[in-house]
């Protein structure tokens, strides 16, 4: 229906077993009546950013993530941390999106994120990487709730399900005030 | 001979004509005596970091490049700004490097960097964001001086050759700074 809210979600993990991944699945869950969470796989198969390749060959991979990203209301990243900052897979994705200049396909986009990790940072400094990384886009990001979901292997049952109550009630926090962040700048829009 | 610094180079950039790669090569003519930069061009070969593929099949091109970084003395890092942040294809190799967790290259290793942007940050924030994600690694880049080359269209003559007089003055001076740094984290080591 047009009220819906489409959201498309994208994993800043490769490895099959990523918390990450299962958290991503889990929001899918966890979204609140009207949205709906669509998981975009592809960003393994994108080459590196190169100006050459950009010019002569724009990706097909690409274009499809350009194509959804537009499509959709908004956009879920979910990232582990790396070195203190996003993987590469991710950042590569990100900017590839953003080209070719004047045709980006990030402009106002809406913006949430989460990470999980097994240290006790929960990926706070890739997140904040990553925000930095969005204002040059002109993306919108969710300022608030964060959920950052720190010492994650005791926080998954054996089958891979998110099992810790305080961080799925701060997973569905944000997820509403998404919705309505989302809402509430197609409106200002309009008005 | 044994008291020659090996420096090993690496751009973020994988296009033939970027502006770092010309940078690098800068530096390989303004190195000062008994410095030598050789250039690592092998990261735009490398997959995606994948926890899976770092478990499974550990990529001989990332063993190549640890080694590399292993054997040298420092290691130079000339980066675009993409998005205030670094390549994906860089922090990819970055990342790569640091494992096997116990089994990173880059502990204690002397880290310089340079960028070059057609902007006027002259990619501070990438480098802003590079020290951030060397902290974790427990490399020691060097912290002044910085070679910050803005508007770089215009310094440039039609053979990519970089004619800035102040700018090749600042990169003689960084590498001159890195050369001290290195010998004097060696000498400290010693005794």
């Amino acid at each position: 229906m047009a009220d819906e809210i489409r959201v498309l979600g994208i994993c800043g993990s490769l490895s099959e077993k990523s918390y990450n991944k299962a958290i991503l699945r889990t929001a899918q869950q966890l979204a609140p009546e009207g949205m709906v969470i669509d998981i975009y796989e592809g960003i393994g198969n994108f080459p590196f950013y190169n100006d050459d390749l950009a010019a002569s060959a724009f990706p097909a991979v690409v274009t499809e993530l350009k194509d959804k990203i537009r499509s959709a209301n908004g956009v879920l990243i979910v990232t582990p941390e790396y070195n203190h900052g996003i993987p590469g897979v991710l950042k590569n994705a990100l900017d590839w999106a953003s080209r070719p200049t004047g045709d980006s396909a990030w402009p106002g986009k809406p913006v949430a994120m989460m990470g999980a990790a097994t240290a006790q940072g929960g990926t706070v400094r890739a997140q904040t990487q990553l925000r930095l990384n969005l204002l040059p886009l002109n993306a919108y990001p969710l300022p608030r709730p964060e959920v950052l979901i720190n010492n994650v292997r005791a926080k998954f049952d054996d089958d891979m399900n998110f099992t810790d109550e305080q961080g799925r009630t701060f997973m569905q926090q944000q997820l509403v005030a998404f919705a309505q962040w989302i809402r509430r700048l197609e409106r200002g829009l309009e008005s």
